[in-house]
């Protein structure tokens, strides 16, 4: 058997959308790429989450969430917000802009600056896939908010994410640490177990040593 | 309840693959978008799969097949030939030219022309959802083939798929029915039932009557 060439990964094609839900008083949401019609008749549309997302854990309990589609003029702050802290942290939608959301028929917000579209759904189904819930969802409304092109993941990393800046040499020939996920570099002897990259969220095993 | 704007529908976002999977002496393949990663561990890809596809039964009975993806130097002619005729009425590999494919390890073919990458998939679950099989599934290899940029649907739309031209006026004046999902204008006084636009794929019940 030939070695496989993990980055055929990076070739599948997505979306990206903000994945919100609501349970009592709390109100959150999440960034995923996993919304994709898995089926015309009945439509359907599946929706998988990790598990270690607090989102995850709202919709499994109630069954219900909107997904807004992000469009191209969306900022990098809606990923930093919605994607680079958890639910379980931060009130995400305590100091959310009131004018950049607004609440659907089914009492769950939905994400109304740099999207285009959003979806209600209703869980149908729910299969365990280890790491990810697969959700399998009808659409009980939808509507289109703008023209602007949706996002995907692939223009996302090309001109939303800011690009990170190699340090080049340090003046004390300092060890440099690169994420091999986005490029971001670290300076310093020893990387953290527990650190998370800045810009692309990888852990640090997927940091390695930069040699000059 | 407001009413839905089903157009959003055409706001997810999706990648372009050829489905290929073979039962026996038959080598079929099928074109579809809803090849993503679902599940990081363990590492699993789900695929939708319209039942009225040859490809789909071959995938149900083997539990096997490749996915390759379609890059953005593809051509027209490759979307027709998997995606525009049925392997129940043609055998779609006797005349592909065997430049353009090679066989996997697992004795499926994969398509090199036009593709950028490909997964031989071991589907571990499968759920009916209607219309669609929903599989899941396991890559048993990956590699890629190209540097070429990933087809998304959109892509395909505005730059492979040929444009429809619309007829103008007809010089006796008759009946023209226009395809609403593509634009395709076809000639005559009544559509016959079984009428599938050439250029879509969509039936009768997505034409309209053109005004003039």
């Amino acid at each position: 058997m030939l070695d496989m060439n993990t980055k055929a990964m990076y070739k599948l094609s997505y979306g990206l959308f903000i994945c919100t839900a609501v349970d009592g008083d709390k109100m959150n949401g999440c960034v995923t790429n996993t919304a994709i019609q898995v089926a015309s008749d009945p439509n359907l549309i599946s929706l998988a989450i990790n598990k270690s997302n607090y989102t995850h854990d709202m919709v499994v309990k109630t069954g219900e969430c909107n997904i807004s589609v992000i469009s191209n003029d969306a900022d990098f702050e809606l990923f930093k917000h919605f994607g680079f802290q958890s639910g379980r942290d931060v009130d995400k939608f305590a100091d959310y802009p009131k004018s950049s959301y607004a609440m659907a028929d089914n009492n769950i917000p939905y994400i109304t600056a740099g999207t285009n579209a959003y979806f209600s759904l209703k869980v149908e189904n729910m299969f365990d896939l280890g790491s990810h819930t697969l959700f399998i969802c009808k659409p009980t409304f939808m509507t289109v908010l703008s023209d602007v092109q949706s996002c995907t993941y692939e223009y996302y990393q090309n001109n939303i994410k800011p690009k990170p800046v190699p340090v080049g040499e340090t003046p004390k020939g300092e060890t440099i640490w690169r994420c091999t996920i986005c490029g971001y570099e670290w300076v310093g002897e020893e990387l953290p177990d527990d650190f998370i990259c800045p810009i692309c969220k990888h852990p640090k095993a997927d940091f390695e040593k930069v040699v000059r």
